[in-house]
């Protein structure tokens, strides 16, 4: 199974045609129900007394939760405002509320898990996590921007403590203190990670594994309504088809970052999380088979 | 044969390693030497009495010159400087010179050209000048901030006027006033042109074609030392291959694109016109094929 260990949160998403208040959001969620359609997939995180039972539901209809908890307090909450052209956020609010003082347990069953994604939780606490699960077969982590300001020792820590890195273009620069993305790219593997696969939004990704490189672009999409989530399900996607595949050579790494590129691609065309949300197995093939005729030549 | 009109220019370019002044420049100059590994190419363009006879010498070796012109007065000059990352340029001078008042003449042995490509001269003008051709078999066309800001419906003339467009991000976004690069595409191809490029520095590139999207990546480079003329080598690549080829079906052009990203990417591997001077053939092909491998999954 896969082990995913991340934030649920309600989000207020501000996108230039619709605001959302309150939604199901969070880089755990994304990144989880991307997974669950390649694999089963448990989800350890947080909410307060105050998540919806709707979003209870939806959760546990495609997730093991047996690791999920409900605490007294408030949900962790997000409000951020894109600009008309989507392509930038602004962080309005954020409120950590019970995921200040989580502390994770790792259901006895899940320790078995081979497959371990860490969706953007604190660093030190992602490096301690880790070490709950006795046989790890591929562990694959993401970070944001606070955690490269305020603890980027930890951060570093925490690459050496993953096989596979994915990080945004901007968060990799940040990260690394280069420009070129190949320059940060070594340096994230220098620093231990042994693969690493920069997201760069519509433009797509670049996976890094020793001295190759694959770049893919993005599955063109006329019509994008909100980006929030897009980088989460696409990681989510990527470690989900390796768990079913139970293989990480880099031909199948290679072809997860195409499935996470679609699973990205689905994210962005409905608000929130309703673009992964019950899509068929045959919708995604569909797209992938799209995906390789698109980018032949 | 190909005739590309356009601009030669003496460059001066500002990098954070080092500014490289008077350098021989300009779109057409990087288009046609682009051009010239594949086909047989004129350039029409005009320089001034003070254009360096060693720069003269680098054209005539590469370029059919029948179309060249050295007028009384100062060659075109630009100036600019690239931030740190090398993404942005500033524009510090722009002094057309000779360009101002040139009446560009096609020698009687281009008219027979049936590829043509225009290289960001004046709209109206590229109008006039298509219309000297007797038996154009494929045209493309660019455009630059300055036009578009000044002689947007000209442009829009322009592209009615032409088989393909090429243009980069930024300035299709100005040009149809769209967020969307599909939604850019559409419009263009709306006015009149069967095929848009669109292209994205270091993302690389999009092609439109009736309901088709051809997205590419750039061929992934990690030492960018100027990216000036990049977009003008991929134009010029790009139908240097079809003249090669005389054939636009759309296998073709794909191909064609691919070339173009190959010595864009060669283009900003050294400074000014270097990267893309004195190639050997078989370095462009064998980056060709790193570039089919680098993407295959």
């Amino acid at each position: 199974m896969l082990t995913v260990f991340g934030s649920t949160a309600l989000d207020t998403i501000r996108t230039p045609t619709r605001v959302l208040r309150g939604v199901l959001g969070g880089a755990a969620t994304f990144a989880s129900i991307s997974a669950s359609y390649f694999v089963k997939t448990g989800l350890i995180a947080v909410v307060g007394k105050d998540f919806p039972k709707k979003y209870h539901n939806t959760l546990a209809r495609n997730l093991d939760l047996r690791g999920f908890r409900i605490q007294e307090g408030k949900t962790f909450r997000y409000d951020g405002r894109y600009d008309e052209t989507l392509s930038t956020r602004t962080t309005l609010k954020t409120e950590l509320n019970v995921l200040e003082n989580f502390k994770p347990t790792v259901p006895e069953e899940y320790r078995k898990s081979e497959y371990v994604y860490l969706a953007n939780n604190d660093p030190e606490q992602n490096v301690n996590f880790i070490k709950e699960f006795d046989n790890v077969k591929f562990s694959m982590c993401d970070t944001i921007e606070f955690w490269i300001s305020h603890k980027k020792l930890s951060v570093i820590k925490m690459i050496k403590a993953v096989d596979a890195v994915v990080i945004n273009d901007e968060e990799a620069k940040l990260l690394t203190k280069e420009h070129n993305l190949i320059k940060c790219a070594k340096k994230i593997m220098n620093w231990g990670a042994k693969y690493v696969v920069i997201k760069k939004g519509e433009h797509g990704s670049l996976l890094f594994y020793d001295g190759i490189i694959f770049p893919s672009v993005a599955f063109s999409l006329e019509d994008i309504v909100d980006p929030t989530g897009a980088g989460d399900s696409f990681a989510g996607a990527m470690i989900g088809y390796l768990a079913s595949k139970r293989c990480t050579n880099l031909s199948t790494i290679k072809k997860a970052v195409v499935y996470g590129n679609v699973l990205g691609s689905f994210a962005v065309e409905k608000f929130g999380l309703d673009g992964i949300l019950d899509l068929k197995k045959s919708q995604i093939s569909k797209r992938v088979k799209h995906y390789e005729k698109m980018i032949r030549f």
